[in-house]
């Protein structure tokens, strides 16, 4: 990406911390914001000086075209903090790459590499004390960017604000999680958008989603929206079956997220010597491994809970329960390898930490 | 919709009208907005009291909802003036029950009917002057409604804003309009999004556009996400074929906006004895007709251009151009008719015009 912008940060530090303020074993998941953010405009064709300045509200103008036209993309990444107090990302070039592609497919202008870097570890160093060791804790990072031009035309913007904004995190713990695999509504199109972290996939979801919790399933399972018998992703998490002691996923395409957590337990299986495929899921191969009992886990797999076990899903009004292997299950392997590595208590061969200094 | 509101309008008047500042010869669409603006939040569960004041820029917390997942919507529609100097919207129930649709489908609280009509008619006769008569110019008028609570969380937002803006309009003539019809790319999928105006729907189609721009193209014609075998929209206009004397549009559907244009032309071809078909519409169907020389015409219909006449289509690396046949086309004669109503000058049997007193 490109790379002739010259590093010029510059730094506002809040007057006071609002740290204090703060219960840190009792966070909502993204209602509490650090000391600090990042920001950063595109202006006539270029990126302007980038700022980290005190966490403040902004003023947009009601003709902004990110309300209008949800021009708009997003990541979604987290700092942990080891026992000794050292601060470490997972593998943030991924969510560097993707930003840009998102914004690509988004006709956006692409965001600056060393700008990307410098803002994210400037800023994580700042607000540092924010970051809590301890498994499952972290800070939740949301680098994102919105079309900001005043003009209401639909067409792409000429100004665009990208920013990062920071929020504490305590393990993610959403008790039982039971899903209901989509037969009508759909998450994306072949040809779409689906595959970026566009903004407007996210609110597609809200309410059919909202009709799965009345259900009592906490989540939908995505299927392809031609014929809604493949299995996706969910919300924000891809989705992962083991039928005997095989791991499949679904590959990605112009439909599904690339998911960091995805290609690193993907990379983890293989290292761990756990079977892993990487092919297409038929919903009936699943109800099938369910029935004769070869069904063994689901699990969702994204950077907010790392890994999410589901406990049974429903699929046209049948509801199929999956058995209880809590203990030796890969997705409890797994997760304590990938935790493991995010809170730097075991190696890292893959060299996938990447320490804020 | 719910009416159980009782009206309680505040308006605050701006102390000074910048009308006197605008070149209303020389307006770009959707840059200029009048003196005033609507706004009424959601908050703790219902509409709080609705106001007019000032047209000015808001605070907004980076959080804030529509910035990271795209839950907005929006409509457009347009006042027109006739040389009395009476002023009218032409089918405010069909935007307002479509916002409703719109907002049910992105998880939205709906609008209030009463708030919507008080709302739209006390701000457009506020604003009144900025109404100009002749044919072809009009105040567009943009309702919209964000998601603006402060939270990351990918989850339906609390607290919402409804707004309306309005943007002084010219006659709006883009030239000749050349498309690119779809072979890979796609605007919406079954079970989607595609029949709402939701945010995110436009700006998953400016990289397409983008392409299509590039190759000489001013729209992309979309077609289904399954096999790019059917014709269904353009980018914010619905489309209409000529076969021989028949005019042909395709069924509107979970992909396809029910736009006002369309059904008002499909009612205006009735009365007016053009055949008229609403149904499927395959593209090697066109490609045929063009070939044979049936094809008379193709135009897009949505409430910005009336009716935009299309000079050409590509499909498959083949260019195919369309007769000229401007002064007796279904395209202007249909056009000259919508237009003659909606600015007062014929007979409205159909009762769409909506006098703003
Ligand atoms: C649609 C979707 N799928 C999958 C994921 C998981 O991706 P990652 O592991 O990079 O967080 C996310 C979350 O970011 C997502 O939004
Ligand atoms: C996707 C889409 N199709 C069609 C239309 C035309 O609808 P209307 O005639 O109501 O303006 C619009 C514009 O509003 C649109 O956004």
């Amino acid at each position: 990406m490109s790379n002739n912008y010259t590093s010029n940060l510059h730094i506002e530090k809040a007057k006071t911390s609002k740290i204090n303020t703060v219960d840190f074993d009792n966070l909502t998941f993204g209602r509490t914001f650090t000391d600090h953010m990042f920001i950063c405009d595109f202006v006539d064709g270029k990126w302007q000086q980038p700022k980290i300045m005190p966490y403040q509200a902004m003023t947009m103008d009601p003709s902004a075209r990110v309300f209008h036209y949800g021009q708009a993309v997003f990541e979604g990444m987290k700092a942990y903090k080891d026992d000794k107090g050292d601060v470490f990302l997972f593998r943030p070039d991924q969510n560097f790459k993707r930003i840009n592609k998102s914004c690509a497919r988004l006709a956006m202008p692409e965001f600056p590499e060393n700008y990307f870097f410098e803002g994210l570890t400037t800023l994580v160093n700042l607000d540092r004390d924010w970051v809590k060791p301890g498994m499952g804790n972290s800070l939740y990072l949301r680098p994102f960017a919105i079309a900001i031009d005043s003009a209401i035309a639909a067409a792409p913007s000429d100004s665009y604000r990208f920013m990062i904004i920071c929020s504490p995190a305590k393990a993610y713990y959403k008790g039982t999680v039971k899903v209901l695999i989509a037969e009508e509504f759909s998450r994306s199109a072949n040809g779409g958008v689906g595959f970026a972290k566009a903004a407007g996939n996210y609110a597609a979801q809200f309410y059919p989603t909202s009709l799965a919790q009345k259900k009592g399933y906490q989540q939908v399972i995505w299927t392809d929206a031609d014929t809604h018998t493949f299995l996706e992703e969910a919300g924000t998490m891809n989705v992962f079956f083991r039928i005997n002691d095989t791991l499949i996923t679904a590959p990605i395409s112009d439909r599904i997220l690339d998911g960091v957590t995805r290609k690193s337990l993907i990379q983890l299986a293989e290292d761990n010597d756990i079977p892993i495929e990487v092919r297409q899921i038929k919903v009936s191969e699943i109800v099938e491994a369910s029935k004769n009992g070869t069904l063994q886990e689901i699990f969702g797999a994204g950077t907010a809970a790392v890994i999410s076990p589901i406990e049974g899903f429903e699929y046209k009004d049948t509801y199929y329960n999956l058995p209880q292997i809590e203990d030796h299950s890969y997705s409890s392997i797994l997760k304590n390898k990938m935790m493991s590595i995010q809170h730097n208590l075991s190696e890292d061969k893959n060299e996938w930490r990447y320490e804020v200094k």
